[in-house]
């Protein structure tokens, strides 16, 4: 069994290769240098973990967890243009470094070459592979639609918003393991559960992120708080307040959401904290982490190999703020 | 054995539905807009006569040939958003009529349909279906790249821009034609032919097009002549113009080239005529024709099968203007 940084460092030190050829290097070097940029490789881990979870580390699981990588920051390269963001990990953007067109064309590439390594892997699986991956592929980008359908909306509803997250981004994190334990051999049972562990596990997250930005310690936190706040950005917080708030404090927030008064950010946290936003987002996620620690529970493999998955929880769902 | 026009019929009752499920319909109803506005379905049609010179049409097919005109439809939506293009088949492009950001997502969603339609052929060519449906996706890619760096180039070898047309246009109507054939229980030998004539008949109708764009008969070419010399645009025509012509011609071009004067187009083809550029095409496209057509009679079945191809290469490329 290994760590989850000792998996990230051996699915690295495989990944950090070229992936296309030389040429046109007008198309792949900005391909390469965008996959260059790093991050922390989360999902073709959690791949390797599923894996993990019910057997030896299999060949196979390298070249799908290579195709999942590859599949993430093809959303990313094309999210960023449609965000028009300039920086991604601290560094430019492949359309602000390369142009638009090229960053259109450079993403569909990594699309393409994702579904070469999924060629890669043997005949038993592939069929499922292919389904689930098309699937959760279809799953992202329907996400990021309706992300960019609520921006227009006044009020979206917390149902709706949860749907969007979890297509958006837990669904990828929940096919990362599935895919894996397909390949370790998990039975159907163990596999699905495995799928919600990280659904769930997703939204947690997600709404941790959503609490950080707001009152998260900055020197923690590692950047800014409030920038959501001062992107009007629809985040968990901010729907639920909306949902909570008096009269006043909703008139209050429409009108803070349209301005951009110096103290914009500190009278929206006030609003937040008179309706105690803050501890519901705290429920909410512990909410969402219980259910996923119960679907890892219900898996049927001995307690010792879920240690590293309950370490992966732990580091991505700080429980101290 | 069935006809072009039979076998887009029978593709045509298959391929007119939904291929995306109701919703978000913000995403899918744009996407299926576009592949509602039509088009000669020339590849997926190619690919059941890949499939027919060899065996009956198998249900395979059908799905593979969905998953190409999918594909080829991902790369006009992506393209008329690089292009910034507001028309297609006299029709809103996808972009156009539904902004840039949904029209890149809907095309995303195409690329991945059509590995979907790819995952429902039987395990036993499927690798090799994936290979080169991959193969040739990244090679389309790299054309349309080729292209957009050329644009940006004063002067492009013709080696260099045969071989980007070749990436850019020939590969899929060849790529076709080939998975149809494997369908169809081909050799290698003979796909590899069928191949070749795929791909020489591409070149063969773009410098055919190149022509008519600007020599054709408006009234049996269906638009206006002189489209791309008004549009600047780099063609077999113009590149070869470059190479032959005399100094004060050469000059002259770059001068018309960068001008908007009424009578440009009369002047270009003026020295398009002064340096045979129409007769130097017309022999060109002979050549590729005739290549394209030595392979097609390469191919070890009985000649009454390969009918329908001829007829194909008789329609697209016309001999009489």
């Amino acid at each position: 069994m290994h760590s989850f940084r000792e998996l990230a460092d051996l699915f690295s030190a495989r990944f950090n290769q070229a992936h296309f050829p030389a040429t046109p290097a007008t198309l792949y070097e900005p391909a390469e240098y965008f996959l260059g940029i790093g991050g922390k490789r989360v999902r073709p881990v959690m791949c390797l973990m599923g894996n993990e979870l019910f057997d030896e580390v299999h060949p196979d699981a390298y070249q799908v967890a290579t195709a999942i990588e590859l599949f993430h920051n093809f959303t990313l390269v094309h999210d960023d243009i449609m965000d028009a963001a300039p920086l991604r990990r601290g560094m430019d953007t492949l359309h602000k470094k390369y142009g638009d067109n090229t960053a259109l064309l450079a993403g569909d590439v990594m699309l393409i070459q994702a579904y070469e390594y999924i060629n890669k892997v043997s005949p038993t699986y592939q069929k499922q592979i292919l389904a689930l991956f098309n699937q959760t592929a279809r799953q992202v980008c329907e996400g990021q639609q309706l992300d960019m359908d609520f921006e227009k909306h006044d009020r979206v509803a917390m149902e709706e918003y949860i749907h969007m997250i979890t297509l958006k981004t837990s669904v990828l994190l929940a096919a990362s393991l599935k895919v894996g334990s397909l390949i370790g051999g998990a039975s159907e049972g163990n596999r699905n559960h495995l799928y919600e562990f990280g659904k769930n596990l997703g939204i947690a997250f997600q709404v941790q992120d959503d609490f950080l930005d707001a009152f998260g310690d900055p020197e923690k936190f590692g950047k800014d708080p409030g920038g959501d706040i001062r992107q009007n950005k629809k985040t968990f917080l901010l729907l639920h307040a909306i949902e909570v708030c008096s009269d006043a404090d909703r008139k209050e927030l429409k009108h803070l959401l349209s301005s951009d008064d110096s103290d914009k950010v500190q009278r929206v946290l006030g609003i937040f904290k008179r309706c105690n936003v803050d501890d519901w987002a705290n429920q909410l996620k512990e909410r969402y982490l219980a259910t996923a620690l119960q679907h890892l529970d219900d898996i049927a493999v001995v307690s010792s190999r879920k240690k590293p998955l309950l370490e992966l929880s732990e580091f991505l769902i700080q429980r101290e703020y």
